[in-house]
């Protein structure tokens, strides 16, 4: 089956965690709002669909088929069961899409960083909060999620090649997301990273060596981070330098 | 099977939503962490179980024999399962889970009403960006997510009563508790929101009229709405007095 993503087309987003599934599942899919101008519209237009009572409430949304799902760990968790990108057993599934839901909160607050007053404001209209919300966040919330899915890397016991069970699942493909996101919007917070949360980078390197992964990263469907996206490089966001 | 639920003792919070799914499907539970001192004792020590490799990240998360499941909307997913608090099919599961994501979404923007930049500093201490955020939020937020969920109850293909199909499921359980907790925090703001979003508010009343609804709501075991809480009345954040 080739499946429909609709997401904004000029950003990684909330997206990508759903385009590297897509992307590892080796899945036939088109990117639809990256068609131009035309995409776009079918991306407002489905949302809206008058034959569709299960409307997503905000992009992404997946069409397979007749059925349009929405909300990313929710695809997440449907892409998951049918591509193998996730234990098969109810517990290993369950608890899969359990830690997709704590990245779901991370990624959340990761947006908060930039826009704590909400979205309705640009970023240079709440620039001052952003850098209080920033510093909490760098000091508090990076430590408090990484070193939780650090832990549970650890605890793994098929091992702590993957986070959930002997395989590689969605999950994982999204921490490298993370990872790198991060990396990229606070680079210098980010500095000593590697060191203290070893088994997680070690875990994103060898999501990037997927022959599947690889490949999608050096073609033009990979979208670069920018600062339309959920992870921005604001200098003055970022720890202060030494 | 008698479950454990583990939550902060003191607030409805985000145990809520899975209190009123229990008190609906008439299941046993103990809600550890209201026994008092050894009740939170529990809670942290749970939490930090060496010999449970699936730790959750925060509370609520509940024990179901030798499981431990945490994030509100798994825990909803695995009750709706069990005692039939949502659909039997796959679309219709996958369904109610996508619009309890949203709602998650929603609490989490609610959260930030009081705590835009973020929960380590006092409400006092952000009680200026409080307000700003409170404005777009009362102005966009509450229309946006009320509208949505008010447009899928319209077209339910099986009647306005419930949310996802012909029966209550735990969708409507939430959105019950989202409809009164918003009108406990933002009393003004919402004077006229039950003319606006009648069929939303018309479930709200539907659920509170459900038999074990009616007697929890009526016990000991429901948690009134207070300041420690997702759902704060401060009356600096509600609309202004006309």
């Amino acid at each position: 089956m080739r499946y429909q993503l609709y997401y904004w087309p000029s950003i990684p987003g909330r997206g990508e965690f759903v385009r590297l599934a897509l992307e590892q599942a080796g899945a036939d899919y088109d990117d639809v709002a990256r068609r131009g101008r035309s995409g776009i519209d079918a991306l407002m237009r489905e949302m809206a669909n008058p034959r569709n009572p299960m409307l997503p409430f905000a992009p992404p949304y997946l069409k397979a088929g007749k059925r349009v799902i929405g909300q990313t760990a929710n695809i997440l968790l449907f892409l998951g069961a049918r591509h193998a990108l996730a234990p098969k057993d109810d517990a290993g599934r369950w608890w899969a899409h359990q830690l997709q839901l704590t990245i779901a909160d991370f990624v959340g607050e990761i947006h908060d960083t930039h826009h704590p007053l909400g979205s309705s404001l640009y970023y240079e209209d709440q620039k001052r909060e952003a850098k209080r919300y920033a510093a909490q966040f760098r000091a508090e919330r990076i430590p408090k999620y990484f070193g939780y899915f650090e832990r549970v890397l650890k605890k793994n016991p098929r091992g702590r090649r993957w986070m959930v069970g002997g395989r590689l699942t969605y999950v994982d493909l999204s921490l490298f997301q993370l990872v790198r996101g991060l990396e990229y919007a606070f680079p210098r917070a980010m500095a000593s990273a590697e060191r203290k949360y070893s088994q997680l980078y070690a875990l994103a390197q060898t999501v990037e060596a997927q022959p599947r992964i690889a490949a999608y990263l050096a073609s033009a469907r990979r979208l670069p981070f920018n600062n339309d996206g959920i992870f921005r490089h604001y200098p003055e966001l970022d720890a202060p330098r030494r």
